[in-house]
């Protein structure tokens, strides 16, 4: 088992961590929660979401948070699109990278994004070149890749095959995503490691939300089938919206304590990390008290 | 990587998951929690500890429990002992399993039990004769296996020597123990893989504190190295007296749930696991508000 020199943590708490507080944060939060990102050390940041403003109606400042931020040419800013609309507000804010959600099961593809996933794969291969020509990057993220709260447990062929088409449609990456986090190490282990056999020269991600306690346990098992790129949450927050019994991402500080002390470089300060945590949730406790008062 | 199809879980909360409790337990608290751990399936219960009622007074009552609780013949009961007066008294008791605690570092050793390593291995080969002779198992469990609190990061060949001395000793199951919940996975991964490749036929059990939240990818990275006994703790109750900033046993409700979900066969009832663990935190509640207003 070889691990790896470094691990990048690709930081969502701007975006996934936010999209299903109860109260509207704020937009200077938003913006203070990406600088203070920025400010800890993260190379990619999931800032905002481009979709519809009545049906996340948190995410209806993405334009205005992207413009305000400005371009760090060291940092990525990625930012998340459900449809063609979506892709096309990506391309046009300039992101660094969009990051393309499309599920492993017809159900859950239905529910988040309204369409199959037939056609979040004709999309992306519809969106590619124009991004690619603006030095966009693009993710593909495929949500319940392990088990899904309206089909169960999903096929591992199933996801690969999907994984084969979005790799063939020219993605520059493809996450899994354990949406609802009920995926166990031991299937983790078998898909992550498949997909790499399967796509050896394909860039993966892993997305794991801590729901069962078992999102380290799932990042240590993806580590030792060879994936280096994770996604986490400062503070643990976020989940899903149209997803039951999603709870928060799995939190950065947990997922940078055990990487750091497995000698796993992650680039990330500790001090800083944990002030963006204590941020977030404070930002976390104002939403769910102005949504009480409101 | 082959898992396997029965794992056996130790449940503690009756010994580990109250010792560190400022206010007295009731003995009929105590006796209460093992019995719901005997209903919930367990079939080894650390149930008390038969340590100086100077120094651990929560543990006085040891005596009249094992008394109390009566000698359920399919189920074991497993008591600490950490010198040759502990030993003498749990075989008084008639206990079904002695676990014998030694520590990987001198100092832990002199802090938690007064004594050096080596008088633990020889405490071991002069009681065990006598245990084995009245039916009693003995496990050695070996305190900081991987990070000691007074020493840092433990070396994994000395730790690989004393479980081979107390397996030449004669001891029926070892026990690495990651007292303060400092281990990575890939640390426990590599240890128990050695200590499995040296005493290929010795039966090994491992022991993770959740403190930084790595204990379910620790006990993952043992199960892919062979292993096959956990304890823990409903509730997460628990901690040591004599390890600065060890907090609580990984809670067993989040064990059952990870190898439950990965196939494997635990042989606990989740329902009546879940009122165990429920009934541990409230005693833990009682005891807390007690020393406060005491």
């Amino acid at each position: 088992m070889t691990l790896p020199e470094k691990v990048e943590i690709v930081e969502v708490s701007p975006r996934d961590g936010l999209q299903m507080l109860p109260g509207f944060v704020p937009t200077a939060d938003k913006i203070r929660l990406i600088e203070m990102a920025r400010a800890a050390g993260f190379k990619r940041i999931e800032a905002v979401s481009f979709v519809s403003p009545k049906h996340v109606p948190q995410m209806a400042d993405a334009g205005e948070i992207m413009q305000s931020i400005g371009d760090d040419p060291n940092i990525a800013e990625m930012a998340l699109a459900l449809n063609r609309k979506g892709y096309r507000r990506a391309i046009e804010a300039s992101v660094d990278w969009i990051c393309y959600v499309t599920a492993a099961t017809e159900t859950m593809s239905s529910k988040n994004a309204n369409t199959t996933v037939a056609d979040g794969i004709a999309m992306t291969r519809e969106c590619i070149a124009e991004a690619h020509e603006r030095g966009i990057r693009v993710r593909a993220s495929i949500a319940v890749c392990w088990v899904c709260p309206y089909e169960g447990r999903v096929s591992k062929d199933r996801v690969l095959e999907i994984a084969g088409e979005m790799a063939e449609a020219g993605v520059d990456e493809i996450a899994f995503n354990d949406t609802v986090g009920k995926a166990t190490p031991d299937d983790v282990y078998e898909l992550c490691r498949s997909a790499r056999n399967l796509l050896p020269n394909q860039q993966f991600a892993g997305h794991f939300h801590d729901t069962n306690f078992t999102a380290l346990a799932n990042i240590y098992a993806a580590l030792t089938a060879g994936w280096r790129i994770f996604d986490s949450s400062a503070g643990g927050l976020g989940g899903c919206p149209f997803s039951p019994g999603a709870s928060g991402n799995v939190a950065t500080e947990k997922v940078v304590w055990m990487l750091e002390n497995m000698g796993i470089e992650t680039g990330i300060d500790a001090e800083k990390l944990k002030a963006l945590a204590a941020f977030a949730k404070s930002v976390e406790a104002g939403a769910k008290s102005a949504a009480v008062v409101g």
